[in-house]
């Protein structure tokens, strides 16, 4: 006799859709909180560039998300590309994972509304950490049931890699973070520094080996 | 001679797509429903922090929506895990049910709004019956047509685990929602328990076989 | 020497991955238009009953959409179906479809706020009159170009059961759309009614052979 | 020793995914800026019909960006055509033209708030220029890293007919956007009519061999 949980969340392929589905969603949102200024008030060339300086802060939030978004979708989607299996479980694991995706749109507004407060950051450093947690889960779950397309030496290789760049990403964002003590615009700006860092490859604890 | 109603809705795997396509959409637009606080009223951490305290209940109903829709989602995908073929009655059992999934974040933002009132809680507890009733609707279509990829004892089990979870799911939502009888919070918090308990797989009535 | 026009436009997968998504779009930002009443005016579940009551006409018209873009949607698929190449020309018809796709939800909102006005309804029609010539168009041009996956007798068919949709549902949606000038309600109920009997398939000017 | 550099990004199909997921949003999301007039103040069908009038240049801008988005997705997905494997860079690349496609429905707004202000239509010129380069980059780098399913004679003129297409293309935006120092509107009619050319595939300064 079976139960559902047995039954269940076998479609790896569906899983991948649904992921994508919702960054999608979460990367295109996010514009909706840069709000346009209101034509009424602006009568002159000058004027409405001016405008545009007000606008500043929720540009940069908007582009600090944007980044965030992309290295934890092509950290999603690197782990999915070497599983070669899904079940229940691996499936709600996912949805955790995209539970505090489908957040960031919301962090981030709130980072925007309250610039100069450091708990809108700390905020924010929670959903990264609650993202890195739950790709960690993930990884340690397919780890454990053998849900993976790789073995022996390069499966090694490709465990210490993620083992290394969840140390060395949540450290980073911590320390960004931490700057908030000191002024929260510089912590948002470093925080977009360490983000472009992984964005672009272009340095890593575990060397330089930089394919572009 | 035929007519359009027989050569029409043969693709399941665009059927496949549509659906994630409305889970992951319904599941991003739910965060639109957690307002951001007005930053001219706030001028301390700390009365940012009360402020956090005034969202509460619409991240508690945010939080319990993104688990309906990643239950039902698991239980759409499940099945169709098992089907392999399409026609256009099927898809339109599909389309309908989408219909009650893409209501998810109106019903959400009702209750949210309206968190003391009984008929929020039952209009929610309907659009999840609505839910339901759709996917037994389709089980039973695709059982009739044979249009699934497994036979005999397989299929048997399978029927029996998705008949089981139908009753045991149902049954467990319209208990919670009973509760708003004596307190509306507590029915919300109990049905938060009831569908975290189908995403953990934690316990079934048809035995405890968990395989994480 | 090849121009650009020669080299793009090829896929097809793209295409039917960018209409799914369009379509799920569509589907799910109706609800949006759906308002939620005010929580401050209300005191009493008596007092909500009645508040819903005010919402029933945006609720006439989503639903009224909903079947509308399921409609064209199993429309496009079925058609894709049986496509098995693409070029630029047939891309840029599909995304003229999905340009009147896309307004559906302003049209939508525009007859929900002035349910009484004829004008609105004919905005309405001309946008499933857009949509229907688009398909029209596109069918025409996968046939000239040979793009089909079925010859003789069951292209035939097809043909015929295509064209004959065609002429009976923007028959009907005129219809329909024509009874505005006595009553624009009985217009808009008369037009769900239309789309139901498309969705369930229950009648065809071409026999009635369903397959339910 | 491999870094997480060299383990991420493998995922071709799913970066497709993501990018029409991206695509479909945006293009549907533009609608939302289409504002449906407030009912309180129409109260005939004349009235009405005088109040389409002025959302006129949001419908505008609309088609416009509808068109715009179409350009890019057919320029991107033909290029993706041609490319068989993906890496860590090559995701960043597009990650970047994502945020450039993600934006548009801002600039869009912004162009239709402040449709007679010069800046307005830069700023959306600036868009589409950058827009543009990161296709161009995104072409370089397949070049160069042999990511490409097509050789010889055949890379050759792909090569070529995407090379004319980015000049004519971004050289035809600057000359109609140029136009805006004489008149605003007429400048975002010109780009309109670029654009069709584009879609309709009427002309291109590589010879007329159109295929419809």
């Amino acid at each position: 006799m079976k139960n559902y949980n047995q039954i269940a969340g076998f479609s790896k392929q569906r899983l991948d859709a649904l992921s994508d589905g919702v960054f999608a969603i979460a990367l295109t949102l996010l514009v909706l909180d840069v709000k346009v200024p209101l034509g009424e008030m602006i009568h002159s060339e000058a004027g409405l560039l001016k405008e545009i300086g007000t606008i500043a802060p929720s540009l940069l939030t908007y582009f600090m998300s944007f980044l965030t978004l992309g290295v934890y979708w092509v950290a999603h989607s690197s782990q999915y590309y070497y599983i070669n299996k899904s079940d229940r479980d691996l499936t709600w694991i996912s949805l955790f994972f995209l539970l505090f995706v489908s957040v960031i749109p919301f962090t981030t507004a709130f980072i925007s509304e309250f610039i100069e407060f450091k708990l809108a950051i700390w905020l924010y450093w929670l959903n990264l950490i609650l993202l890195g947690v739950m790709l960690a889960i993930n990884w340690m779950y397919v780890n454990r049931k053998n849900y993976l397309n790789i073995e022996g030496k390069e499966r090694q290789e490709t465990n210490n890699a993620i083992k290394w760049r969840f140390i060395e990403a949540h450290a980073s964002y911590t320390i960004a973070v931490l700057v908030s003590f000191i002024n929260t615009y510089l912590s948002i700006v470093l925080l977009i520094f360490v983000l472009l860092n992984f964005a672009f490859g272009v340095f890593t604890l575990r060397g330089n080996q930089k394919s572009l």
